[in-house]
């Protein structure tokens, strides 16, 4: 495949194609992944996400250029769960972020969540093989908001950094559940404002209830994009992280269950698509209609469906 | 079954033990949902949404004693997206709530999201279901955040409210996506802080770009649990929308979705139970283990899983 061959020359346009290709489900997808596949690994995946608004595409731009200076590669993939009412805002963060633009170092790739057909995580994921077995050495997953599908798209990640600011109402008690588990470090940025050191004792004082049970112990970090505070110390911790992962075996532990729920992820999607696909049945049409009616239950339905999907019990 | 015999005689212990029996998916789990199903649908319930200290306990506070003076019975279901670190926040949101604890027209449940095996928004409905058999007048059924669980669970509801308020930071802007599209009502909650008008100008701004599309233009009303501000004036638009959706066979319509929505969500719960359970025996382990040496891609340790579900392609 000519495309294949462009990229394995690093041609960076080959690369955009191919992206493109995975994220819209194009004809060749299975069979260039199957080929990028055994060239990943290489890439240190750092996940950053936090509230909207906490400053994680500054954070990034300050990453890249700590790294840059350090002669790495970076690759960055902005999650948007797009939406009507944010996509202003939004692309206001990308176009700063393409002052690297013409760095040759550095890439840079916005995902909204419309329109990829097996959903954001599983698209991102594909992404970030792709930019791996490119031969990024960083590759930097950023994403808005912190839901579920956002919690997710961190799974990604071998080093997730969470990001907090000492804005009023964004106290530990409101930050949202499952958040605070998956920090690998926890950044509060924003360091200028009053309130920065409330939040780090804060985030310390939660730590240390955990307590034992922590292997790696999240460092909490103040930072400043403004006055740059932190930013050499945060990236310090990264590799840090990074070496701790490595050297404990937990790396391997880590990618190794990534592979497994990413197995069980592009299952489940197939399946969906099946679900479906069966409900537009006529058959199956009728029998929604008996729920409906309250002949049956939904649950009698369910099992009908899975036996039509040919699935043993 | 003498349990169900009870619950038909509406004794409040036996609705609470068949609650508990369908959330920790106890044996009788089937047979119970089955037969409890066709006598549900009468039930108006009400979902109330928003940020982390946005007040809806306080406003379902409100409106479980306005429905009370007019003689509807209110149930409540809590669902807490469960943290250690959100844990102590939340039960006092609880315990307040117990105002209505000896009035015997009101039930409050929380439900948190672990222990749940076939997810939180699955076990929510079942619950609903339950409690509109039982004869309540209104659910109302509260999330605590905004991420994907919660809209899922949202779509429970017949009316969804979305709560805001005007304090700091909580901007149009940063409300997190999806959340705006599943709103019958706005409500903008701590009217008495400044900037309670101009969220209200902001949220009607974002509907009229939307415009001609809506069917049902949510309105936005200003409330406040302290002053009681709006707080009739929401009930009745709830009552409102309640009727426009009975009017517009808009109301059959969303249950219809509702009940194919549920009985994909059954299946696929079902499908992911066996997914994971295939994982443990040692043929697929084997398979993963080609995986993790870059052999075979994941699509193709995820087509090898579907081939032993058994499912057609």
């Amino acid at each position: 495949m000519e495309l294949l061959e462009q990229f394995w020359k690093k041609e960076k346009r080959a690369l955009a194609r191919i992206i493109s290709l995975v994220e819209n489900n194009g004809p060749e997808k299975e069979e260039v992944l199957a080929k990028i596949y055994p060239h990943t690994g290489t890439a240190q995946i750092v996940g950053i996400t936090g509230a909207p608004g906490a400053g994680k595409s500054s954070l990034t731009d300050s990453l890249i250029e700590l790294l840059r200076r350090e002669g790495k590669t970076v690759a960055v993939v902005a999650v948007d769960p797009s939406s009507p009412f944010t996509g202003g805002a939004l692309l206001g963060d990308r176009i700063r972020m393409q002052n690297h633009a013409l760095d040759e170092g550095v890439f840079i790739r916005s995902m909204g969540s419309r329109g990829s057909l097996g959903g954001i995580s599983a698209a991102t994921k594909d992404v970030v093989k792709v930019l791996d077995a490119f031969g990024y050495d960083y590759i930097i997953v950023e994403t808005v908001g912190v839901g579920q599908g956002e919690l997710d798209v961190m799974h990604v990640a071998d080093t997730v950094l969470v990001v907090l600011t000492p804005a009023a109402g964004d106290s530990i008690q409101t930050i949202k559940a499952g958040i605070m588990e998956i920090a690998d470090i926890f950044v509060v940025n924003k360091a200028d404002l009053p309130g920065a050191g409330k939040m780090v004792t804060d985030v310390n004082a939660m730590l240390d209830l955990k307590g034992e049970q922590l292997v790696w112990r999240p460092p909490v970090v103040k930072t400043s994009t403004t006055t740059g505070e932190g930013l050499e110390e945060l990236l310090e911790l990264i590799k840090k992280h990074f070496a701790f992962l490595a050297e404990s075996s937990e790396l391997e532990k880590r990618r190794q269950e990534r592979r497994e729920r990413e197995i069980i992820e592009i299952a489940m999607n197939a399946l969906y698509r099946k679900l479906k696909f069966l409900l537009t049945e006529e058959d199956i049409k009728h029998l929604i209609e008996r729920v409906n009616r309250k002949e049956i239950p939904p649950q009698a339905a369910s099992e009908e469906l899975l036996k039509r999907l040919g699935v043993r019990r």
